[in-house]
């Protein structure tokens, strides 16, 4: 089942990662970055977990920090930063934006800055309002990029971005590489059918970030998408433009119907998942930003009501049907809202999501893989010569001395 | 008064680790136990305390985390946990539930996976509900176990319970390993008696865990049990069958009184603390379940007024010299309630506290060994082995070079 | 730019370090600390410094504790004292008062013992009380002593005030390396002339240790020090006298006026910053203290009214044009309250503060190495020693197999 050394060796030697362009970037979004460099995070991904296995340290820094913040709720974000950057040795602090003067009329660029001084990487999570996420993570980047070349700082932090109004990009790789994993090899994705559907919760608000990085990045791999939601539940128009481009350019297809059942047709994935209405979240950042909470609160009944038309959007066992061989690999970023489970409708019944529970949690497990390599491509510019040294050092990450350690063995 | 190397070799050299039983499991209750691993875990927190006495690191860890989850305040287990882990050399990551997904309709089975992928040890504080801080630490492990069988995790993460509604067994056993010291050896310990009393303090629904931890692990070694209480501050019935079935296994012995001064009567050590009796902390469930405030508050009321009826309950000097010699020692979890400094009337006056205040401090002092030995004896197989590899490596904690550090010379 | 091998080597081999008196103690205040344990602290700074520039790691200890203890909001503060026990090897552990069972009748010295187990240094903030923040250090501080005497700790943890009642000296000592980088030596700071000013801010209640640190430490280099603030804004009687006393000793001058203008003529180093009137501080200690809102909320709104009558205060281009050659090195402990930018009126404008806004980071930068010289100089007795150590092994801080990290080289 695991990995000899000898299979180590071969991973890190096949290691794409000459050529990688994002040394010394931020990674934002997935559409920014060239298919040689989200192939080279993929495979040092899977490098990553290959020596993890086999309990070998990766350790790179002997100190150093890591800042994350999170400007929205989460735990297995949170959770797979931190063991990212601890499995590269790296502290990992966290801002909360209540206990700190973050908010209290610091200016990004000063924040940036005096957060930095000896930090190694930054992650942000900022996906509550349409177009100011994005723009905040790139504030926080040109800040940084003029603290280092004024001295101020003595390295340039590496942001991550942990999910902002447009991308989930550690997401949506970390769901590439579950999906490359299953079909053996990304060459094997080549025409495969992913269904990304809109799904009926009985929430309100979920951003589009989710479903926006699954057609942007799934359509540099040549997969044929098929994109489907209730009339009225439009993503980002820029982001579907430029899935459809990729999907031309890398020999895919790209279909879009108010149709769940035409997209599971067939399908070899499917991802179904609620969001809301771009309009809606348009109008939602501007009654957030202007405080308006009657107007919110009626936003939100009415989105609500309106979600209730399309409870029918569940994937259940009947549609799972449709897919190749009536068997589909669904997947989900979890926490999936489960159809008497976790509420009374919702995105799946109980008895797909058990089928496929394990699997989904095999999926969120690549997540800290994703985000140690974003980090170490863009710190390190030989990271093939990196992982040859921590291989062939073949430090014990839990010591083995005496006896093996109970679960590495 | 600190150790040399030799003493060391000896310490370690003398461990009875081989035939650890809990190797790969949790430690939830201290009577699923055996006595011998009750015994390793004491004799390996001994040695961890003496290596860092002599600034020895017993780092075993190059990366790795530590989770943990409290379910209620603390201050002195929290930094225990935190210690331990370090010592180890895992990061700490606290898990707020207010903060994270935990609570909002994710099931234990999904998040135990999500915060476990590189994680060796989860510590687990969930006393406040009857019934429901055990289970929990139960479900969790459960669904640990699934994920390692499933491939989801590549280790198992050790469970260490800081505390639920039936145990508290990084207390109990800290303060046997005290008990242990004072006593020159856990053999002293047979036959000596151990008063374990109810004392008043204006608070309620103090958790049961503690006295039932004491009572569950004092009865494995012979020792001589008076628990007393009010009428109608019973403990757990089936935790008190079990004391009185040990006692009588381990050759001790075990008696219940309503009489404080009765148990207080020749003993050689004692711990007067206040409870709220089980019925009540089985009515406040419920309503704590319910929601029902008002009824809640009404409980609070009425059961504080009940506790004033027995202000009498409190270790004065006139009952310390029941005490064996008059010099029993004393006893607390901490923080206690201290009359006339911490509140009017509490479990302790101020001079009997006064006079103990340093051994419970030392008392205290055992937690982050015992918890650390936890991990490490549910980790590694060959625990002795380990220790000699860190004694003969002889890594500094805190570098000597250039000059000892000021306090460990 | 950076400093070779042989640089460092002289760096520190002339550190003065060999009689530093502060060894085994805590850092409050300046001004009970020696001229030459002020030099060491200064040096080491510089040096840790240096060697991080290098990507030379100094981590010095494998295991341990950081606590810190902020009664009061920071980010910079917080950050700067992570990322300083994080380059010496600790792990920090934030105690939340809200979290813990601190504020809850446990008192300081039971607490302080609780927390330092296995601790090396702890980090406090305290500075909302007047009085009572400095008497919290002190009276943990002694806590700690007695709890090391005793046994019960096997390390005195070294305190670092991280900002009290009365002084911020990790941040006037930060400010005064800055200042003797920007003029080549400490001994070039001889007479130069330093103006702290009050400056006019939309808030309330800014905390005396700013203005009080900086005059308080100034002073004991010769420097010509003119300390200015309108009318009823006068400091802590005491530190005032002190720093008296200290200029006329060091052979520098100290003067006081109600004059902005006079303030800043020919100075070399200006540093106009709002602060409350002490005698207001008294008033809100008392307040506060009483619990008394209703009154709190009036003080507010007098003083906030009283400051409007000295808007004029605030550092423009033309105050700015007074200075020597029109060229004073612009300070502030940020974040300053920017006219135009952080608010309408503040302490300085726009135009001067983008000026000197690169300045003020680089300011900023030195406290996380302040901190560890604190630390390090408190816990090893040959600091020089240690750091020729750490240069001989010349350990990568982040590996630079394979290739060089991307900002290091």
């Amino acid at each position: 089942m695991t990995a000899s050394k000898k299979d180590l060796e071969n991973i890190i030697q096949s290691l794409s990662t000459d050529n990688y362009g994002g040394f010394g970037k931020d990674f934002v979004h997935t559409w920014d970055k060239s298919f040689g460099d989200l192939k080279a995070v993929l495979e040092v991904a899977s490098a990553l977990k290959a020596l993890y296995k086999e309990n070998i340290s990766v350790k790179t820094f002997q100190s150093g920090l890591a800042v994350s913040i999170f400007r929205d709720n989460s735990t297995r974000t949170r959770m797979a930063f931190t063991s990212a950057v601890n499995l590269l040795g790296l502290y990992n602090q966290e801002i909360d934006e209540n206990k700190s003067q973050v908010a209290h009329g610091e200016t990004v660029r000063e924040t940036a800055n005096m957060i930095s001084f000896l930090t190694e990487a930054i992650g942000i999570r900022d996906d509550k309002f349409l177009g100011i996420g994005c723009k905040y993570i790139k504030d926080v980047g040109e800040a940084l990029d003029d603290g280092f070349k004024e001295g101020v700082l003595d390295t340039r932090p590496t942001i991550v971005n942990l999910q902002d109004d447009l991308d989930h990009p550690t997401q949506s790789m970390a769901d590439l590489l579950h999906m490359i994993e299953v079909a053996g090899g990304y060459e094997n994705l080549k025409n495969k059918k992913i269904a990304m559907t809109w799904a009926y919760s009985p929430s309100y608000g979920k951003p589009l970030s989710v479903p926006q990085g699954i057609i942007g990045l799934m359509s540099r791999f040549g997969m044929n998408i098929s994109l489907a939601y209730p009339e009225g539940y439009e993503l980002h128009g820029e982001i579907v433009d430029k899935a459809k481009a990729f999907s031309a350019e890398s020999g895919g297809s790209f279909e879009i119907s108010n149709d769940m059942g035409k997209a599971f047709e067939g399908a070899d994935f499917v991802y179904p998942k609620s969001w809301a209405p771009y309009s809606v979240m348009e109008k939602r950042t501007e009654l957030l930003l202007a405080g308006q909470n009657k107007a919110l609160d009626d936003l939100e009944k009415e989105c609500l009501e309106n979600n209730k038309k399309f409870k029918n959007w569940v994937c259940d066992e009947e549609l799972m049907k449709k897919t190749k061989d009536g068997n589909a690999l669904y997947m989900h970023c979890l926490p999936a809202d489960i159809s008497g489970v976790s509420c009374v409708d919702g995105e799946v019944t109980k008895e797909v999501f058990e089928k496929y529970r394990i699997p989904t949690y095999k999926e969120a497990k690549n997540k800290p893989y994703i985000i140690a390599a974003m980090i170490m491509l863009s710190k390190f510019k030989d990271v093939r010569g990196l992982l040859d040294f921590h291989l062939k050092t073949g430090l014990d990450r839990a010591k083995s001395i005496g006896n093996k350690c109970c679960c590495c063995g």
